[in-house]
């Protein structure tokens, strides 16, 4: 068995993590750290865990952690695990980090869209960015693995054969993405609050959400393109905050390269995708919609080629807790392992 | 392996005994049927099922089911599985019957509450009332297994102990049901429209909702009564539908009898349903949320005593899909197949 | 034009006067108060205000407010009120509380169900309860209106007339109320949020909610008895929070005094009601919906007769936010000042 | 009084329609048109009227409507409008057509877009496209005025001054909208279900929708072009439907013109939109959310300029069935019967 240890097991990440693992015939959490409710019994944070978790929240202390753990998941704030991560640790156990610290291979552009000063940027290069369907073959030895985040998963996994393959303008990319409220966390906030979300929709953080220099850096590297402050794609993401618990879905735009048609396209996602097991193609015309979706690690992906426009429009749904999050994290955790990249991930979608 | 056949696999109901079997390490589903779909994929009427069932849709031929599978789920409108039933069937297959055919021991009483002539009275006495929790031990040798309706299952679990160890007075018992919108189906009709639904509640089948005989039915034997046109418990069942997916709460309201106290209540849920995986007992004050239980097959159950009015106030929340529905009759394959009745059960409720 | 002030004018009822108060033609608003956003612009707390409201936020000092205006809305938490009033104040302006604080007569059940010492008792006799459909000569010639509470104010109207007229026993009632969740308020705590509030349905407060005496006082008076330790009405009132923005609905049982029948409780009801224009009357067997008042200052109330347990099961709909707050607090303004009852308040509900 | 008549009273746009109506001085509602209906209640068809309409409702039978009424809206699905209107019509009455029979210029457009021949297409030239704030001047003397629909008017409005004064490259332009499920109509179909909606976000006619020539066509006319097989705007419309009752947010990226910067794309917004009582401009940096303008008139626009890319981000926020829908009808009849626009629709947003 895997031991595992959660930084932040209370947060909606967190608990999802929880959730997944004792799905997993192969782990065991040993550590449900929450700084928050330290000594309180996690089911009564989470009372859905009633009968089936016994155990009390643990603290921070990141050390004792990674003497009795295999693994260490860290589902906190950004700069929580750049903090706390040293040698005695990566010693020990393994770190999947669901924060931003490690994602973003210059700290320079770290630093200027997370507005704030990286404190191990040495252990910036080691880390691989744990999108497995990308860069499965360097997770397995990896020592940091930093797990991707909600929308950009959804959203390079669209893009990724297009750009690779050469097939779309990457300057024309434009990325209109959409998320449950999950995503923004259990923090007691007036914007998060039930009667500002609910009947309502609205995009936020347009021009300016931090998820944007981790899609270009990817599509960049996709497209064989350094990301550099002169060079790489430049793209626009905006998200909006939809009245759901769950789901991301990540509507994608850009112009054809000259010749390239329909067939062209669904070629490009089967050549990279035909084996994905947590990829589902809907082909042509078919859209994605993210309740296919829920409580799955699945990721389904639709497009349509509109002629008088030369354009592209791809989507792609998720469920942001799972392959946005604990689930991508589990199937790092899989692959760091030697296990079956599906084992304990291989949920049916819950509809309705 | 068990090999499953449904009728009425694209119904709600049907759909989530599909989720459930699909995760079952025993169970294999030979048979997706469903009248209005024939020979359409699965997967084209329920996406999430995509790359996961690659079967077409069968039609109502029971017969033919009855030669191919171990076990036959029934999970149609009232009526249709009494006009299918008979020896040739039950001597090959086990049913287990989703809708209320076989649920109520007087024929006369499920002909004045579901307005229709019942087609196999002769089958009403060998029928077993597939409440596990309650009758576990005529199960396993049953022909038919009637399984409980959703609001009922929730209803009867939380009032049981207090009338089988005379508690409550029960004349005096009312129900206040609330029920997800799946409850209603997948018909479409004006009322399940979201826009009719959403931001709203509202109470319907006031004093006229069919689940009313059949919790008064189980009541009655709980207390030692039969049920009867004159004799057994009446009581008042409201049922109301709440803009949501998936859950029930049953809020049950009875004056106590004299000199029973909380820590009474207490020990009569602790003697019934202590050794009870799928009972969740939340104890005094601490009440139950649908949230908790959604995906899983548990019933929460929690209760306090206002000792200003001489009632208890007990509550269970269940997902009317899962313990109310497909998670029981899944629970009553398992005990007819010798399996622990766990098997394929053990699912984490997902929050949020 | 009446000049109105609202201290605590930026919580969701507070938000609503202002709505309510910016359509009606002969008031003004002179003073929103709201302590946490002193010198803030109203219409930045309140987007939808944009354009319409200009004025800033301002302070709690209700002296001054009292010198500015006719008439002061206070919608405060519980006790602050009664710590601000005086002489000085209801010598210059009417008070309209939609707080707690001088709802019920007598202080110590005040102080029990609330918890905390009231700071201006002396004001209690003099206050009018301000439920206008049944204390309406009362109103006009008050100093101080206490403005009923959301709950009380469904619960009350839905019962008063079968209370009244002694058509059931007072002893048996039994109210299972459901709440959207602008009634929590717009405080910022982890129950509030979003997705734990969403695809849920939970009770809360069951057996020591505090609207629970302020039914039992006014019913008592309606029965012709007191309200004290050992005399009075008792019963059962159990809130659940409900997945949406608006709306309360009511469900009361009660059983029927000897011989009283479905048009005898009809009779009833119209001769309490027929005039009253903000009561809607849906008849016997018809239950009310939230959705059908939404937005306006409608009561909505539909009732059956279960013969079989000899109860009578009645509902009540409200917008919590306007007949169950604001828009009662403006029908009682215009009883004070002499309006039409319906001034400002002929809005037609909104659906969907 | 404006003696009014509705055609499809009993879809959701016409259930708006009365309830303006019935808060509009100056209006009479003489005829309400359900074909489905004829001889029901409106009031048992729409429970929200219950004391407020007393009327049956009517058929279709236009001719005698134009006998009775001053106006006629028709709010009925695509073709019905054209098949019905006539000189006999046209003399007696104004015609507002909220379906989009009349709304595009070029038959052949209607036609292959609407998949259906037009039936009146001699009078699509005199029919004046009626967004009020584009189109003012010509809406008072026409006989038929097409309102825009829902989709259209967030969109156009958004774009219109940018497209107009040169600001953006018109072949960059790509609008992502998103629209809350009433927007579907009341067609009991599957997809408009409860637990079909709630819960996801899907995008849909994506590339076909019927909108996207409408928005082409007026915004080529701002741009001073045709809009003919070879000639005009094309961009990209991709609607997507949210698990919310109303609002319509339209998210609209385009490449800005060299030289252009934020502070010219303000100059355009208050230039054309100031004196506007119905647009209200949140300016840079800030956008809107549909919860701040629900149950009103109100289109709220905000917009940014990513400097990275070049392009400029400006969304819009309306509720689709008020200036979507039945406000922007009315708008247009109090236009044409030399009313103040605003009559009856001073309408403050209704929150939460």
């Amino acid at each position: 068995m895997i031991k595992v240890g959660i930084i932040g097991s209370t947060g909606y990440a967190g608990a999802e993590l929880v959730r997944l693992l004792l799905q997993h015939p192969q782990a065991e959490i040993v550590w449900y750290g929450s700084k928050s409710y330290v000594d309180q019994n996690y089911a009564d944070i989470y009372r859905n865990m009633f009968e089936l978790v016994d155990e009390k929240c643990m603290n921070d202390d990141m050390e004792e952690l990674a003497r009795r753990a295999d693994v260490i998941f860290t589902a906190t704030p950004q700069g929580l695990c750049a903090s706390m991560v040293g040698e005695g640790i990566l010693e020990q156990a393994k770190v999947i980090d669901l924060s931003a610290d490690f994602r973003l291979k210059d700290v320079k552009v770290y630093e200027k869209w997370y507005h704030r000063t990286h404190e191990a940027p040495q252990y910036i290069p080691e880390a691989v960015y744990g999108l497995c369907e990308i860069n499965r073959s360097q997770i397995p030895s990896a020592r940091i693995v930093a797990n991707p985040g909600c929308y950009t998963t959804a959203s390079i996994l669209a893009l990724y054969p297009l750009v690779a393959d050469c097939l779309i303008d990457p300057d024309t990319i434009i990325i209109d993405a959409k998320s449950g409220t999950s995503g923004a966390g259990r923090g007691t906030k007036l914007g998060n609050l039930y009667c500002e979300v609910n009947e309502s929709i609205k995009p936020y953080g347009v021009a300016t959400h931090r998820h944007t220099p981790e899609i270009e850096e990817q599509l960049s590297y996709a497209a064989g393109m350094d990301y550099k402050p002169a060079e790489g794609i430049r793209l626009n993401f905006t998200p909006h905050l939809v009245p759901m618990n769950r789901g991301i879905l990540a509507t994608c735009y850009a112009t054809l390269k000259s010749g390239v048609d329909a067939s062209r396209i669904q070629d490009a996602y089967e050549q990279y995708y035909q084996e994905e097991y947590f990829i589902r193609l809907l082909g042509k015309d078919c859209f994605p919609e993210t309740r296919w979706v829920e409580g799955s690690n699945f990721v389904d992906i639709g497009f349509t080629v509109d002629e008088r426009t030369g354009r592209v429009i791809a989507a792609s749904a998720i469920d942001n807790l799972v392959k946005g999050a604990a689930g991508q994290a589990v199937q790092n955790m899989n692959l760091l392992f030697g296990l079956d990249e599906k084992t304990g991930l291989q949920l049916v979608p819950v509809f309705p």
